[in-house]
């Protein structure tokens, strides 16, 4: 506790560094993004990813003993200075820069593939699944930026729990490293019976699902069974149904 | 297209009349709540429900068609009234009222019940779930107002589609009707075998789980098996996915 080091000003320097970051042209250029509370910050130190900054509140004492055990050096701020760095109102300390990891390569392994989901609410929720069931996630077309703040609060901060992948040619690049592409559409299919080998699972937007031609490359179609009145899903959930369904539970 | 008659000002009386619906206590009192964008008026003028009051713009055809069809006028306004009557940023047309559903009674069929969740995106994410595979919804405890206007956008407007229940004493009264309670726990159980007969199934706060004095009056305990490197689903995921599961695909 030394109140009299607490930076009280919007100003500083070291605040407008993580601000600066809200920003996705910021982060792309930096290569860096910003994480905020305990859980999330908790996370990303115990997968060995050092903040490059974290401001925390001084009465925030779990985040001090985090710092001090990697030798890092937190910046004590006002909430309203950590507010004004974060982009949420009422952020939990601490606020932090991490980072981005660089892409991952494509590997034999079931993959949960984004085209052009568009909510980083989702994009996180999938992460956060694919990460509890052992898969892989790709991002392709116009998907929401994985690494926004958004999308990682919504992950929980299990980014660092799963395999991220960037893909261009999704279904050709699913398919030569020897996986089956999977093609998820809202009606006219069924679910497949026991595939053989890993699976490219792959899911459209929100509004429109899969473009046609990628369907259309695809092995095979599957629509989720919904006895019930409505055949909506939220995107996240149906992806997240159809990975586990699709995922060897007795395995190793 | 009678651009005379649109309104421009925000202060207008039946403007005012929807934006006090975005304060809980007038829902509360009104028994009335605001819906908007197209999908979901759709949704709730397909189930009968008529709207006391339309907000469109003057280019929304589509809106005004339907309040043609079902007799109702319609009141036209520019795209910054449409905003300010909205609780979100940037609406689309229409912006409109509609009466809240009485609470039905439990019944012996299949129940997902909320105890304190606390996100309303994740209760209207539940609803949705259940709509698609056939469950009834109950709400106790804590839980996020289910009509609530950022609820009913993730629900997509599929509150018409699914039976919702308020319950007090939710295992007491999910046994008197002959369900078997189903308390989720994020560690500790396994999936059961088939289940006889309709359940309940108790899932609880996204930061908590289920109160202990819940699981352990419930009949059965569940935790979804989670092969990754994490146990952390968000928990409309985490209730769909056991849905899903606990759904007799085969059956009527």
């Amino acid at each position: 506790m030394r109140m009299s080091e607490v930076v009280t000003s919007r100003g500083n320097g070291r605040v407008r560094g993580v601000r600066e970051l809200r920003q996705r042209k910021a982060r792309r250029v930096r290569r860096e993004t910003i994480i905020e509370g305990p859980t999330v910050f908790g996370e990303f130190l115990d997968a060995g990813i050092a903040p490059s900054v974290t401001l925390c509140t001084p009465d925030d004492d779990l985040t001090m003993e985090r710092c001090a055990t990697i030798g890092v050096e937190p910046v004590l701020v006002t909430q309203d200075v950590l507010a004004s760095a974060s982009d949420t109102r009422s952020p939990r300390s601490p606020v932090a820069v991490i980072p981005l990891a660089m892409p991952a390569d494509l590997r034999p392994h079931n993959t949960l593939v984004l085209i052009d989901i568009q909510d980083p609410g989702n994009v996180g929720t999938m992460i956060r699944s694919a990460a509890a069931l052992g898969w892989d996630v790709a991002v392709s077309g116009a998907t929401a930026e994985i690494w926004a703040p958004k999308t990682i609060r919504s992950s929980a901060g299990t980014h660092v729990h799963t395999r991220l992948v960037h893909l261009t040619h999704p279904v050709e690049q699913a398919r030569s490293v020897g996986l089956t592409t999977v093609a998820t559409v809202v009606t006219g299919a069924e679910l497949p019976g026991k595939l053989m080998g890993p699976i490219a699972l792959l899911i459209g937007s929100e509004a429109h699902g899969l473009p046609t031609d990628i369907v259309e490359q695809s092995d095979v179609p599957v629509t989720l069974p919904m006895p019930g009145g409505t055949e909506s899903l939220n995107a996240a959930v149906a992806a997240s149904i159809l990975m586990y369904t699709m995922t060897d539970l007795d395995g190793s």
